[in-house]
């Protein structure tokens, strides 16, 4: 099936279209990602190149991922006359994101204002094979010149140090120079000094033009001049190299001026044998993770952009960073990590890259020491991971946002009353556990992690000495549209699991690994008797549910809310809380996001199916899906694959498989929906094909919509590569 | 005497130094000011262009002025290797403002890091005459290169998009290209979307080196190679011109092109002529505005410098804008305007530049309506002003700042509840008119600033049916230490002012101008009962006075205050505020400002001897000099003289005439202090010369310090000059 391509076939100058499609026809390998601006530029545009982990501190969000210098710049200009989409006329417009290789091509038909005709097409990628390599291949041909005249082309290169996020500018020229033919600039970050060293060069072999290097701090250029006939193309190519301090390089200036020059050393045109190894490179990762979905095109597609998405904001070996809620896409949520990775991306690692998974394990693994500060200064013991985390481990959720236009100071709870993300993580480092055996891993990080976090989950709950049981409260759930709630029944049951976590790993700690055993129960001066507490913690932690029914109170008095009649608003445009305001949300029972049906999915083997259809009926329809969290509704897929509700689960499905191709949030411009992004594979893999490891066996429970004839993909367990193959 | 350079003969690598003396070699004319940083850069330097008037929104704080391209970059490579004074060896360094032409000249020897020693020179300004013209002439001479070898030079000229406020790029490119030697950038601000075009050129006559325009959207450039032997100089000359779409012209990028075109119509050298005619420009200010201190060379130096200030950052002839409180110098309060300009530097003008003091004052006649809505807003009549003013005349104070660090929320009231700016409008009004004579201004703008300004007052004040008077409650005073006090003297007294300045007019027009007494009127819907009700306000507005002692009390509950032991502080280098905490410094009968003292100064007249010698013995001990408020230093000489206390009026007068030049607050890298600047010359005129305009008469009651011989000026008074020369 050869459904593999974002197309465009028509120039849109919306620019929140623009703005949306730059997010789209994003490339990138993991180490940087570059939005799909175009070279030229364009007013009002979003150009951003997003390195892996590099940061820039910012007030009240503390840091947020610096723009790098932009390397994409190229303008043209045919007599004298600026090539921009906004100017002259198209006669021809064609983009297209190939998925199965990760190059963007652009095609574009013009009329000079003057009134020449340009072909100007361009193709761009970021190298999955030699990950600090970005290249472009840029040509421009005269269809047409007026009077057959001959055309003056003037074709400038240029790195360019003025890109911020947003208005805020992070870089600062350290130096800049050249090598014979390269060029090299070498900036640093303002606050954090990262240093980030480009070298680049710009080489053409049309006849007849000259070139020149075009030294300066703030955009240095490579220039071609020269003349076209009617008929003739100007062709050249681009190559990039980066490097930053956080590189294991001892110059990141000389590194990134030593990688081009090796590029070279083989070859005059290195650029089709860096795409060659790219594609190579992305071959491999497709076989791997490449999910088949037959006679749906638009859903195959989907599919493979969402895994494309989750390829290229992760980087293959660095742990000391996550992937961001939009990965290295755009500047929302600044680069911060949530627990969107470990609910939402770590099933797609784990089953796909577990090599990945085990990175973004270790990254939470490093920041065990700032948990546990946080934990600290909140009173408790253990470790309390940060709502939102970077490179520190401090919680770097804003404590309050001051409304741009009205001055209102708006608090932000998340960062002090958001617990959930810590039993999320201990969830994340069990399964990746339960499903690679990598013993090592658990022993060496995973163990300490859930023993720590347990600890802290003991610590924060209080007993309730009338009814004799453990209470959470004061805590916003994965709804976060209910804050100050009490006993909320993901987090008290995720907390239940996680301190279970804790005792099974310290009893297959003491078979598997005594010694390890009893250097943490020292470090984390736990006793039998801790261990006996955190039995009843757990067995005692008050869990809202009817006996009868099976169905669950989201938290304490949820049932007793205001119910909102949805039939009012079938025409909003808005979500129920950007409607009704953030205070008086809180008093209806309407909810964001799937917040008890979270829980029935992500521990599926807990409940039947009777509690999984009441919970479901309750919830389901007070969920806001079109206008509340983008996170779920692919989510919801698996739980109405399981209840055999399949043609709402490929509603839900699609919902989240679109969600950024058609910018159905509205949200696009500030990156991907890269919790969507997981979600969407796991429908696949655990709704559709109804993949669950029970006892330690792969097995499937398929849930085909009717419009698919089969659903193929493989996956990674216990280091063997199974095969899954479903047909009608 | 020629007194009238600020010399610096070596460079300190230190980054606050240079920041704060890239504030003191500001050049400007009032359309732009240009910070003094270097040409060829330095690491975290504040490059800065800032343009009367031209802002762009900003969150919380509504607006700021914009940073403008840098039209001053000159980039020197010699060898390949760039010349910056963090690089190679600084042999020596001298760099000088001269303040009697608007110059700032620097010459560097330097030895390159491959050991060329080269002599680089710069001089340049803003063309006092031409105000759109700034203008730059360069020079590398080698005077000494390893072995005699020749060395190749590049020298690239530049105009830069790149720079931002602190952090903050207000600017996108919309076009970018030449027109022959000429290179033009349009761009404009990303949010207000005002036009700024700037055309420039770089020319230069050494033999043997080749120009290149180097075309580019973000930092355009003009380049020179070629070969210079030992003991040969490259010389060259930088234009630019500037253009805004808040100019009155169709199209700033051609009145751009065409300014510069004009300029090289009859020359091929504008440099000197432009020079020339600049000077030209400066002399003829001069014989208005120097003051002549004879026998004390720093007092001499920092009197002119001031004088220097308050010309460089005031339009000529626009009056849609004021002087902000760093003028154009720096980022310090975004460009906002406070009563700063009312009280502290209006009565330079108003002696000195009357035809500027009148724009001023049109420039809040303009924001009468905002004015209006404001108090309108807060349930009273009448006109408000703004704390913080800038072009649309909204409140722009922002309501709170959230601490960068601790995401601490600090509530800011001054745009609340800190009255008295309105006041001080009024006052500014009058005594304009009473030292001009300009009944026209009066008639069409002053006079309905003062109906308006006090009819505010008249509905803001309350009725206290026990004591039956009047009074002012929660406001802030002058002493912004203090928040949320009630009857603060010099609110209520500058209030009672108004009240009388309204009523006094009123007489007036029906005297003089009938028929715009009765627009106004109707206008503002006041009858005789309402003026009759104004003269009970103004009669029974409480003032807290001791009638034995004349000592007045700051506010309610001031003097029973508990009293601060500053003995224990006798080292401190932060304000006691800085030292206690915003709150608990309100509890101290200590104060930042002068607040009583500054109504006993601008009211001079008002108050007998005795009053004075009262108040002054109470207050002045109990005020921070040294790090509360830059402004009132300065102002406090006035008061000092009269009493005959002549020697701390020199101190004192000494803290405000070199606040900037030896950045004796600490701050000087974010601008200059503006007020500080119109209070030095208060000092001068109205303490020891004791200028008074008693019952329309100029007199004078000097006061010369010990060490002067002399001191000798000019004001303007109902236009005609009158010079004013004191010896001893």
């Amino acid at each position: 099936m050869n459904h593999w391509h974002i197309n465009e076939d028509t120039f849109d100058p919306t620019l929140k279209h623009i703005l949306s499609q730059e997010t789209v026809f994003t490339i990138g390998n993991g180490y940087f990602c570059t939005r799909g601006t175009f070279e030229e530029g364009y007013p009002r545009d979003n150009v951003a190149t997003l390195l892996y982990g590099v940061f820039d501190h910012i007030p009240i969000a503390k840091e947020e991922l610096a723009n790098a210098p932009d390397w994409t710049r190229i303008q043209l200009f045919i007599n004298g006359e600026r090539f921009r989409l906004d100017r002259g006329i198209i006669l021809g417009y064609h983009r297209s994101l190939n998925i199965r290789q990760g190059t963007v091509q652009r095609s574009v038909l013009w009329i000079s204002p003057s009134g020449v005709t340009v072909r100007v097409t361009s193709e761009r990628f970021a190298s999955l094979d030699d990950e600090h390599v970005g290249a472009i291949r840029y040509s421009a041909k005269i269809e047409d010149a007026p009077g057959g005249e001959p055309c003056e082309i003037s074709v400038i290169s240029a790195l360019n140090t003025a890109e911020g996020n947003y208005d805020v500018l992070h870089l600062e020229t350290v130096d800049q120079s050249n090598v014979d033919d390269i060029q090299w600039l070498h900036c640093e970050t303002k606050k954090t000094l990262v240093q980030i060293a480009m070298a680049t060069t710009f080489d053409s072999e049309t006849t007849g033009f000259t070139k020149e290097i075009l030294n300066s701090d703030i955009a240095p250029g490579i220039r071609y001049n020269g003349v076209l006939q009617q008929g003739q193309t100007f062709d050249a190519t681009k190559l990039v190299t980066i490097y930053t301090s956080r590189d294991a390089v001892n110059d990141p200036r000389n590194a990134a001026i030593q990688h081009i020059q090796k590029l070279f050393a083989d070859t005059k045109q290195p650029y089709d044998q860096l795409l060659a190894n790219s594609r190579e490179a992305w071959n491999a990762f497709w076989e791997r993770a490449d999910i088949l979905i037959v006679e749906d095109k638009e859903a195959q597609i989907g599919a493979r952009y969402n895994i494309y998405q989750l390829r290229i904001n992760v980087s293959s070996h660095d742990s000391r960073y996550s992937v961001a809620a939009k990965g290295l896409t755009g500047f929302g949520y600044r680069g911060h990590i949530f627990h969107d990775t470990e609910i939402f991306m770590l099933p797609f690692y784990t089953y796909v890259m577990p090599e990945v998974a085990r990175n973004l394990l270790i990254y939470r693994y490093r920041l065990l020491d700032a948990a546990r500060v946080k934990a600290a200064n909140n009173g408790f013991q253990g470790a309390q991971f940060p709502w939102e985390s970077t490179l520190s481990g401090e919680e770097t959720t804003p404590s309050s946002i001051i409304h741009p236009e009205t001055g209102e100071v708006i608090p932000v709870l998340n960062g002090f009353i958001e617990l959930h993300i810590t039993a999320s993580i201990a969830y994340a480092v069990w399964r990746y556990w339960r499903v690679t055996g990598d013993d090592t891993f658990m022993e060496k990080f995973g163990a300490e992690i859930l023993l720590d976090t347990a600890l802290f989950w003991v610590s924060r709950v209080e007993e309730d000495p009338e009814r004799g049981d453990y209470v959470i409260n004061d805590v916003i759930g994965p709804d976060e549209w209910h804050e100050h709630v009490n006993n909320n029944t993901f987090t008290n049951y995720m907390a239940k699991k996680n301190i279970e976590y804790g005792l099974a790993i310290i009893d297959w700690l003491e078979q598997h690994a005594p010694e390890k055993a009893e250097q943490l129960t020292s470090k984390l001066d736990l006793s039998e008797q801790d261990f006996s507490h955190w039995h009843d913690v757990a067995n005692k932690i008050r869990i809202l549910q009817d006996p009868q029914t099976g169905l669950f109170e989201q938290f304490e008095g949820f049932f007793n809310l205001e119910p909102l009649d949805q039939s009012k608003y079938h025409n909003r445009t808005d979500s129920y809380q950007g409607i009704l305001g953030v205070h008086a949300i809180q008093k209806y029972r309407v909810i964001k996001q799937a917040d008890v049906l979270m829980l029935l999915t992500i521990l599926a083997e807990e409940f039947d199916e009777k509690t999984k259809r009441a919970n479901w009926d309750y919830y389901y329809p007070i969920t806001d899906h079109d206008y509340g969290s983008s996170l779920t509704p692919a989510l919801h897929a698996i739980l109405a694959c399981e209840l055999g509700e399949t043609q709402i689960a490929y509603k839900l499905f699609m919902k989240g498989a679109l969600v950024d191709i058609k910018n159905l949030r509205g949200n696009t411009p500030e990156g991907i929906h890269a919790a969507c992004s997981g979600a969407v594979w796991q429908a696949l893999a655990f709704g559709f094909a109804g993949l669950r490891n029970e006892d330690g066996k792969l097995t499937t429970h398929p849930h085909l919509p009717e419009n698919w004839s089969r659903l193929a993909f493989s996956v990674q367990f216990h280091s063997k590569e199974l095969p899954v193959d479903i047909t009608r």
